[in-house]
């Protein structure tokens, strides 16, 4: 069986469990900590694999769930692998459904990202039922696995772990994640317990299965990442990454849906725990300040839809925060979004001439912003990364946040 | 006064009026015959100016009446001209608004394109009246302009010859169009002469305001095309091709909503009258079987928004003929829309790939087809210039249509 994937640690981030490290999976190396793009169904919204590549793009991760049911992972399989598929040659990864599977669930018609805040009393999830405010959940969980119907066609499915892997194996994928239970910050406690227990159970069988499909293999062999949880509580997290810690896998995905207060007190317990020598990713993080605090509490990687979602809105990151583009002041500013930003977009478009894009809805607008936040939030872990490195992360830190405001 | 543009001819078809040639303007040069594609509001929907250089596109024209009412004229006369606001660097065109005041007015809520087939009793507008089942028209034209509400906020404009040629010089195109009535091939004799002598008058007055612009200028400067009109009439469209063929203008267009059956003939009349040295663009016509015959017939350019519209919807050019991506039988074809096609698309992506961006409703799915078309319709007249230089172009149109099925 061929290794998967390669880490090494170049340096540490001195006084802090950060850092900078280099990750070689069969399609290319990562230099870490990195930013993930994410391309849900097997593209990144309005952006062709070159423009990735020519912003700086290292790795893209692709959502199991939504491939499972659109176009179908056999299909996928049958065209050569997701990389040929969508064209992407570079390093990939595919998340292993747990997360959709707890939007489609508990949190079933919340407006839920993976940050929630607990002050605000409309994203809470105060209690377990089938049915909220009426409508049914479209997935309910046991100890085997979860069913789910499709939000496509209503079509009724199963997944379990073994499931989860083979479909993930189809998609090729350089790095996968085992399958996991991820819970609301608000469940209670015997409920965190309960979910911690079955996704412990889930990520044995995950591994198991994956060493079987993984055995026979010649070329591409693929990376699993084991998924720790645990909610809130510092118990529950350090328990969790002892335990999956413990288990052979090739690196580790931190999940959960956090409340933002509690996120970096979550990864830097889970991260004192687990073993130093494997890659951590951060599931579904990606706003500057989450990103500083992972890299600093030693996360490796981080995906996250938000710079191409909010980017389709019209949301620029810009050093000094975010800006929305359809604000009257832009429509007749003749500067870049950014002076000296390195970006196609910065380097070739007007404030002016994006507001227009946007106002007459053309979607070049959705293209050239996604260009500009990818590589903003590329190039930030990059300096990060730089950082890290130079032995000025700290002064870095202070920095950018004496300009940037959330 | 700088000369905006040089025509050579550099090879004629023997026994049509057909020729290949080169139209050299100061943003470069355009080998004719060629394929304009079409950027309405500044932008070829879903394309970035580098893909469209990529895929070999010479030539780009904006719609006047569209960026007149947005983001404006004079924001984009501010922003240093459409070239820098849009990023083309390449040579440009802008119409004159003539079509857009034909489709609000007389022909408004009709589903009418540039080709209208007078055997559809749906598309026939049997008679003029300023109010049509009940909803009024947006534009009324007078024998010195044409007042309109604009489409995007009901405010009211009016356009005059003088004035279409201001925006057009704001706008900074090399190639602008004097303004015109463009008439429905189904109005009356009266009507059509009537609307003749307006555009015949138009046009000088389009003559005089631009030689009053250009006088000054020390850079790129401008080239004025006349449009010809006159409906089916031969007497109408050879007396327009004189009157307007004697004018100073730079080239020519060819203007007119056509009756698919009468469009050959009206291009023939025309050119047989026109001054064999300079260009001829034959306005709004994209589908292969009015490009042989414009070309066969002298046409040197051709604009159109059809490629890229039907791709939008998942209509693609093959060397067969057309076809939608969304048909169940592309879901797990494994090859590329044409064998042979040399696109960015057909190397590197299938057509069940395709098939799931559009069932994903993913907007690459727009992109990658709109460059797969602009390509297939770009390449195919810039094979018909090839077969003009080689004395073959009987053989190649031959070859085409023993393939290609409407």
């Amino acid at each position: 069986m061929k290794k998967a994937i390669d880490f090494k640690i170049e340096k540490k981030l001195e006084g802090y469990l950060g850092r900078a490290g280099i990750l070689k999976t069969s399609h290319g190396e990562i230099l870490t900590p990195s930013f993930v793009v994410v391309g849900t169904k097997g593209t990144v919204k309005s952006l062709t694999p070159e423009q990735l590549k020519d912003l700086g793009t290292p790795v893209v991760l692709a959502n199991t769930y939504h491939l499972y049911l659109q176009p179908g992972d056999e299909l996928v399989r049958d065209a050569g692998g997701l990389h040929k598929f969508m064209n992407w040659d570079g390093p990939m990864m595919t998340d292993s459904g747990g997360f959709q599977v707890f939007s489609l669930g508990v949190a079933y018609g919340k407006e839920l990202s993976k940050v929630v805040s607990v002050t605000d009393p409309s994203l809470l999830i105060p209690e377990r039922s089938t049915v909220e405010d009426g409508v049914p959940r479209l997935a309910t969980i046991g100890n085997d696995g979860v069913s789910f119907r499709s939000h496509i066609d209503g079509s009724l499915h199963y997944i379990t772990p073994e499931k989860s892997i083979e479909i993930q194996h189809n998609l090729g994928a350089d790095i996968i994640f085992a399958f996991d239970e991820c819970t609301s910050p608000t469940e209670n406690d015997r409920y965190q317990e309960e979910a911690l227990s079955r996704t412990h159970a889930w990520a044995k069988r995950s591994l198991i299965k994956h060493k079987e499909l993984e055995e026979n293999k010649t070329e591409f062999p693929q990376a699993l990442f084991g998924i720790v949880q645990g909610g809130r509580k510092e118990e529950l997290r350090r328990k969790s990454a002892q335990v999956i810690g413990a288990m052979d896998f090739d690196g580790f995905g931190i999940g959960g849906s956090f409340a933002k207060e509690d996120m970096s007190s979550a990864v830097k317990w889970v991260n004192e725990e687990l073993p130093e020598g494997k890659p951590r990713h951060l599931l579904g993080i990606g706003e500057p300040e989450d990103l500083f605090s992972g890299v600093e509490n030693g996360v490796d990687l981080f995906d996250c839809v938000g710079p191409t979602r909010i980017a389709r809105n019209g949301t620029l990151f810009t050093k000094s925060g975010k800006i929305n583009i359809l604000n009257a002041k832009f429509v007749n500013d003749f500067n870049n979004i950014e002076k000296d930003c390195g970006c196609y977009t910065c380097k070739n478009y007007t404030k002016a001439y994006l507001s227009h894009l946007f106002r007459a809805k053309e979607m070049l607008g959705a293209t050239l912003s996604s260009i500009h936040n990818v590589y903003f939030i590329t190039e930030l872990v990059k300096k990060m990364r730089q950082a890290i490195i130079d032995g000025t992360f700290e002064e870095y830190k202070k920095e950018f946040f004496h300009e940037y405001k959330k």
